[in-house]
């Protein structure tokens, strides 16, 4: 029952098919203005009257002729013979065809007078000035805006057609539990039709979501015969793939035709669409980022292709902090964070597999490399698109390093003064260099408290660079074991685990040498753990001390100054943080270290 | 009782007293996670469990011990000893360490074989690799996005705290009537508030409209009354400039402070804040770009100031394609069209009046001219907000000049095509120095059907560049009178009018020139008027002809292969839009001159 994917269909050519293959519904539905903001007109609007109606006044003050005003002047004011006093938007009162502003008048025993005479006309505005009864407002096909409301009220529009499409979406799976539901193991949230319908419902597109329906051909078929009869397109969230469990190739097989199965993609490859009766059946994988591929890139783009606009997020032209690799002949998709650092907007990729929803979380775009490229080079013009308002990007800071969850807290306190704090994560290496390149606004770097660790791993890669090194966290590690060691057999000791750092990985191997053991890591049981203090004491371990890994952020002084990375250092120094690393059992070390490190 | 704005604050002045003035109410409401895109987390979220909780499978295949697989080699297949069946996402059962992709393995005997040994750990998802118990999911003030939802979801996160402002929204004014009422003359349709609530609804605010107040000082005071007790911010909208009838400035001024009255802001000057009982009560004016401006300067400002995020719409560096001026002293805000022309994005300004709301709905932007600034030059660069997807910029056309009202259809023939029409209005000069800067796609320029006036007026100014003109429509101008005139007092009629264009006052000057008549219009009463063929046979007039307007599309012929003109000059074209003109009484010209001039 299982099969492969023999065949991988690029994404142009999947396009391609979906456009030829299913036209647009072309489906419309009337809604009252003020439920059309974020909608896409189906008809043409056109005026039903002029505005203004009549000809009215521009501003507060008098309707005169204005023959009568002839002659006045500075060194002659004339007291207003025939006048109305008129407000802002009122019509002008016959017979007069000009207004004097009040602020150009003065009153002199009740009578207005004026300095200047006015011109035929002055202050008013004409008959259909804004706009001509039966004049074009809006064509056909343009996303509502909320300011549009309030011209198309003020133009007699109180309802419009606007485009609509049904979407089905049902979740399958017999591992599925709903929402609200703790998941127990092997049990997974169902969490991608929710997903699904606030994405393609911010497109315009009205979505229902139907029940779970378990891993039974017999269901699925009943589920999706209703969803077809229903909608103009249905989504069959999982089982799209080719385990023993996918049910959804077999089922639209039966009740229709496959357009493809499998795409070149990533993550999104085990995508699949069929023909059920004309209407459009497309199996969305079942890893969220996978499914959140789909729905852009596929999904969303039929939607735009039957006339629903996609949503105003921004694409930006910005450099690409580190290598990207990328197989040809697959469009990848790549989420990263932007910042501007120095003038320079960069973008740091994220890790891009298809269950890691976080990377998508924490990223405020993504990077799209066609399938005709190998790869991006470091440094090399790329255009993302962006997830968040471009004007956010002033106020985003980029942290490149070890992505310590302490971090979590610190973005915490820069949101509070208006900052987004984006880390990612990369290997002390890795963040010495972004440092280097100038594509983060700072770098976490974790460093076993030894004499020579800081100049060895970062000063050399950085010199003729002054640097601001703020303390973070001190971790504390040591080996720990349930009975204490027999001093000696210590020789013979197994160690239980690999160290989960760098810097854990060094202190082991500084105090195997000094202690003089023979072991290495085995990744079997073992004798004794590596671990921070903090776990062996809840973990209840008689624990050895190997020293320290302290956690700093670590600046270019020369953007010390600038607005945001003042208010990092300044929360990574703040008694707030401070107290709350020491509320979690977590060592601040010397924070009031003033750091600045000149080389 | 009427009073001017003695002191304009200035608009940056006025928003450091709104901040200093007005904290935030710090208002959370907790919504269900299904509500919750577009709103701002008032709280941090964290991720109730791991994900995955357990060791899972990554794709289809088999789990095996990687310690039984080793030695597998090309030469030397190998069947599984022990191993279960496991798909993507599913629990590793124990005791396997490993999996096997199922597209690496092939049956013989009912038996899995494999080529190739396994590494321990291979095709599995750590426990928590994508997040961890406890760990930082957003901070606090994130915008919430559809795909955000999805993460939430999965980490456990049913219900979350959001940011909550009331805005309550008081219309007043005795003119004014309800939305879907028929106005009569001097009648307002009430339709700013409606654009306010969808504005600032858009924002994150959670709006409430009062019903309609009558201009009476007791009646606006019960309502601000309620308003205050009821909300965190109240938008009294009109009233709050200095006509008789403008009693808001009086109400809050008893009911508290004013903070300012009148900013230097173009559109909306006359813009009231005040302080009752803590609260901020903004007075809008009743021009509807005026209270645009002062929706999004200035309530938008506060509601982002209290951790509102305002809308992803996108800033974008353009030139700006003409000279425009502004007053020092004042920020003006001036919409725009935006358009991509031969590589160069270039924004054309439309008009500004607080009253031509036609003119925000044209546009897909808006400019920002600072109050230092005194206007700004043709070619200088200019950062623009854009009011529609950047990504729709690339499938815009701007034509400058003539907008004659036939231009809507073409707008709608576009929209078909996917393309957006943007009609800037100019003079035939204007449109010409437009084509020759290159800042628009195409031009419409009327001129009088002579001999020499497309050399005299578009050629002359473009030496050297070779154009593409199409018809668009033809005008038969005239004059036109109840009865025949006299013959023999031809020479002393009176016109009546002043032509509606340059082109129809051409051809009524040659013709009073050349019947040998010493006339010129009036603008009185008179014996003839000048007005198209169409107007004097629906008006049941005599009409005289005196010659031809033609208003055809000019367009530069480097640029007319472009995807989007070709589609404009096809639709031009095309029997459909001919066909519409004649239905509509409009000559079509000859549509079908190839009209390529070489110069």
């Amino acid at each position: 029952m299982s099969r492969r994917y023999l065949n991988l269909t690029p994404l142009s050519e999947a396009l391609a098919m979906l456009r030829r293959e299913f036209s647009s519904p072309g489906r419309a539905e009337t809604v009252p203005l003020a439920e059309a903001v974020g909608r896409v007109t189906a008809e043409p609007l056109y005026a039903g009257y002029s505005v203004p109606m009549a000809d009215i006044a521009k501003f507060d003050g008098y309707a005169v002729k204005s023959g009568e005003t002839r002659g006045a002047q500075d060194q002659r004011p004339l007291p207003l013979a025939g006048y109305a006093r008129v407000n802002t938007g009122e019509v002008l009162p016959r017979p007069f065809d000009a207004v004097v502003m009040i602020e150009d008048t003065w009153d002199e025993g009740g009578i207005p007078r004026i300095r200047k005479s006015a011109a035929p006309g002055q202050n008013i505005r004409r008959t259909g000035e804004d706009v001509r009864a039966g004049e074009l407002v809006l064509p056909k096909g343009h996303r509502v805006r909320p300011f549009d409301i309030g011209a198309l009220a003020t133009y007699g529009i109180t309802r419009l057609a606007v485009r609509s499409v049904r979407v089905g979406i049902v979740p399958t799976g017999s591992d599925l539990v709903p929402l609200g539901t703790a998941p127990g193991p092997g049990q997974t949230i169902e969490t991608n039709t929710l997903m699904a319908e606030a994405y393609l419902t911010g497109i315009g597109a009205t979505c229902r979501r139907y029940g779970i329906v378990p891993d039974e051909p017999g269901l699925i078929r009943e589920a999706v015969e209703t969803a077809v009869a229903e909608n103009d397109l249905v989504i069959l969230s999982a089982g799209s793939s080719a385990g023993t469990r996918d049910f959804s190739r077999d089922v639209v097989e039966e009740l229709g035709e496959i357009v493809f199965h499998g795409i070149a993609v990533r993550p999104g490859k085990p995508v699949l669409l069929a023909n059920v009766g004309g209407k459009p059946v497309l199996g969305m994988p079942g890893y969220p980022v996978a499914a959140q591929t789909v729905l852009r890139e596929v999904a969303g783009s039929l939607l735009a292709w039957w006339g629903l606009e996609p949503l105003p997020f921004g694409e930006l032209d910005v450099r690409l902090a580190r290598r990207q690799a990328s197989d040809l002949g697959f469009d990848e998709f790549v989420p990263v964070s932007v910042g501007r650092v120095d003038g320079t907007c960069w973008a740091t990729p994220h890790p891009r597999g298809g269950g890691i929803q976080m990377a998508v979380v924490r990223a405020n775009g993504y990077l799209h490399i066609p399938a005709a490229r190998e790869g991006i080079e470091a440094g090399e013009e790329v255009r993302v698109r962006l997830t968040v308002p471009p004007a956010s990007l002033a106020r985003t800071l980029v942290c490149v390093g070890r992505r310590d969850p302490v971090l979590g807290e610190l973005g915490n306190l820069l949101a509070e003064a208006g900052y987004h704090l984006h880390c990612c994560n990369a290997s002390t290496v890795g963040a010495v260099l972004a440092l280097r390149a100038k594509t983060c606004h700072a770098a976490t770097v974790a460093l076993p408290e030894t004499a020579s660790a800081w100049s060895d791993q970062v000063l050399r890669y950085l010199p003729d660079t002054r640097l601001l090194r703020v303390p973070v966290a001190r971790t504390e590690f040591g080996v720990a074991s349930a009975d204490p060691p027999d001093a000696g057999s210590l020789a013979s000791l197994r160690v239980a685990n690999r160290p989960k750092s760098a810097a854990a990985q060094f202190l082991l191997d500084a105090w195997l040498d000094r202690e003089g053991i023979d072991a290495s890591p085995s990744g079997e049981p073992g004798d004794i753990r590596v671990c921070s203090a903090l776990e062996a004491r809840e973990a209840g371990l008689r624990f050895t001390s190997i020293g320290y890994e302290s956690c700093d952020l670590v600046i270019r002084e020369e953007l010390a100054a600038g607005e945001g990375v003042a208010a990092l250092v300044e929360a990574a120094r703040s008694p707030g943080f401070r107290a709350y690393l020491r509320s979690i059992g977590r060592d601040p070390g010397d924070g009031d270290a003033p750091g600045v490190f000149s080389v």
